[in-house]
């Protein structure tokens, strides 16, 4: 049902790089004219059976945090291990992504791109529970 | 390989609702600390061949905007028709989300929720191209 657009190829002190598989090399015209890319990646190390029937979590990088749900949560153990990154495009090599701020480890499947929309996706002053402000961002 | 963890049931007036399937209910406990929601969707009509080998676009609500790579578009034909909206949580009626600004018609499979974070997601200053400025915000 899925298909891999391409994988994360290295993740160096906060830069990655995403090779585009050949057949999809088409659908990266004009992606250069935004700052900020969605990126959706598959959390292929959470993708057994048991990533997969986790519903609740405790999410341990959050100090206090209580235990909630995974859609409460951007825990990768979740009934479909996708991952999202919100990463600014730093530059556009032939086939080859440069992004800064992207989660994903090496060797990630990549799923889809978007391009970042801040009349779409930008809302600053949505609130979130105590806990998820300490700690890393997500 | 995906699971469908609920539906979109009703789309009224910029107000949706979403039935979560019981199996995953659990998965939204402490869901209602959270203003905003990222919501992955499936984009049903376009899951034919047909809609996912599509590359490129011309997306024609965003008068004037040229052809473009669909990963630099927001249609919902492309290789995997993964949909994204980030929409305002209204209320949760036990496995039942009201939400506000979802994109997806109804009848839409859902494939995960996620807590928006505007520490992780929101960067008010991206850049895009002027054409996406006009017409809809997607």
């Amino acid at each position: 049902m899925l298909r891999f657009i391409g994988v994360v190829e290295s993740v160096k002190e906060g830069l990655s790089s995403i090779r585009i598989f050949d057949e999809f090399a088409e659908g990266l015209k004009g992606l250069d004219t935004f700052s900020h890319l969605i990126i959706l990646y598959w959390f292929h190390l959470r993708e057994g059976e048991e990533g997969r029937s986790v519903l609740k979590v405790v999410p341990r990088r959050h100090p206090g945090a209580p235990e909630v749900g995974v859609f409460a949560s951007r825990s990768p153990s979740r009934p479909n291990p996708i991952g999202l990154s919100v990463s600014e495009l730093v530059k556009i090599e032939s086939n080859i992504l440069w992004v800064k701020g992207l989660d994903a480890v090496e060797g990630s499947p990549i799923l889809d791109i978007k391009p970042y929309l801040p009349r779409a996706d930008a809302f600053s002053a949505a609130v979130v529970p105590e806990w998820m402000l300490r700690g890393p961002k997500t």
